[in-house]
């Protein structure tokens, strides 16, 4: 079945946490937030080490472990940015000379380009995948041992590497996070964050043992009911979309596949758990 | 609904292009084909203006137009490669000073590092995204003007770019590759194709508007029965595992989310459109 564009009723009792606005229908009528004063995550490839350091502003990494996705939670500090940012590529990868900021034949937009070899560095957004371990009626999470959201709750989620699946790279954070092996039973969410350049994709999964433990990113780990799940302590908008929609679809017997995007709503504040809209909202 | 590593029937009266294997169940018993003597596209970054000269084994670009996602069709001559080909960082892109392979501290694979500023230069899966145009029960395809697969039919297709969501860049590229103004319906597929780092995301889309013709990348356009999509003629083995998964939901009236990965069989030609196998196979 497919709904499309419509509001997601994921109140619960408790104040709505989402505002899911009617907004998509296609490429002309589509609307979406780009935010310029906001420190949310952005997709740069800062090691964690040194996120405290120079790049104390940059509270995004792409990949490395003490990284983090979706950073809008937790944040101290505002600092202006632009509206989407990327890591600068000021040199050739391959060559190591400099590059130059043009559009390139038959392209529409600024690339970065090789002064001397004419290589054009692409960037495209990354992929975040975790999962929703379900057992006996409650869902994992997991304490977070790092920055950024030291201290809130999270799904075992990261980035997809290199060679391996969606849904192995979601068992493998699973395992690094939680000490836990899944089995991953169906997609749940994908869930588009454009002003970081992420996209989350999200998996259902069972404990194939009952046994977990706090990995090294993970202060401690714990099975919550649903109507437990500590709602202003999760670490990021894009747990707090996916746990509100399981939460629905569990209660409505009616587990479905979720696509929608979450941007920053203009005028928030970066710690305002309520400073993001949910649009785009389509499902299976 | 939920099935888990299940056979797709994915016949329909033609030999069976497909097949699936029920391998995942999990990390610790999930399986998959590393192939290394196969000239499957590669996530390089490398424009299509120089895939015909220096750098003609790599097939695959990563997001620039003239590039495609997942080369395993049309393909000549086989190239010797490594299991999992990534483009070579040899040069820091942020003080241009030489990379090295090493394993970061805290860090388990090999990364390239910078050996002055100590970046370390994380590579991550592409997303590609791309609509399933349903019109008076046809889909809408394109027969390809670029190489690879010049002249072979695909769904409008492309990199999801930097500050767009998925469903965005999936009308984006309809719009681009067959002039065509689309309003996206659901979710409809998630395919994995770990082996060079893509994973494409289809959805459903209705034109909003019965007017498309070929954009810059395509000769003609054309919307086919599903009795009449050319099998023999499609360009990507993604775009055949979709449109087979597309034609059996709608025949059956139970149109679902599926995900999977798209794996070489080993052996296989890389010129056989049977020389795949589809794993991993979940639905919503």
């Amino acid at each position: 079945m497919m709904l499309r564009s419509v509001h997601l009723p994921l109140g619960f009792g408790v104040s709505p946490l989402l505002r899911c606005l009617p907004r998509f229908s296609g490429l002309a009528s589509c609307s979406w937030s780009r935010i310029s004063s906001s420190p949310e995550g952005l997709p740069l490839d800062v090691p964690y080490s040194r996120q405290h350091g120079v790049f104390r502003a940059f509270r995004m990494s792409s990949g490395g472990p003490g990284t983090s996705p979706d950073v809008d939670a937790a944040l101290g500090s505002a600092v202006a940015l632009p509206a989407i940012q990327m890591p600068k590529i000021c040199f050739c990868h391959s060559c190591g000379n400099p590059t130059k900021q043009v559009i390139p034949d038959g392209e529409k937009k600024i690339r970065p380009v090789c002064v001397v070899c004419g290589k054009i560095h692409y960037q495209n957004p990354k992929m975040v995948v975790g999962c929703l371990v379900e057992h006996n009626d409650k869902v994992l999470l997991c304490k977070r041992k790092i920055e950024p959201s030291y201290g809130l709750w999270t799904l075992p989620a990261g980035f997809l590497e290199i060679g391996e699946s969606a849904a192995e790279g979601a068992a493998r954070e699973t395992l690094e996070e939680a000490c836990a092996e899944v089995e991953v039973l169906a997609p749940f969410a994908q869930l588009d964050i454009p002003r970081i350049g992420q996209s989350y994709i999200i998996f259902r999964a069972r404990l194939k043992t009952p046994h977990f433990s706090p990995g090294p990113e993970s202060l401690k780990c714990a099975l919550f009911a649903l109507d437990d799940i500590p709602f202003d302590s999760l670490a990021f908008s894009s747990i707090i979309v996916t746990l509100k929609m399981y939460i629905e679809d569990t209660k409505s017997g009616n587990l479905k596949f979720h696509y929608c995007t979450i941007n920053k709503r203009p005028g928030a504040s970066p710690s305002d758990p309520r400073g993001f809209d949910v649009d785009q909202c389509l499902h299976s």
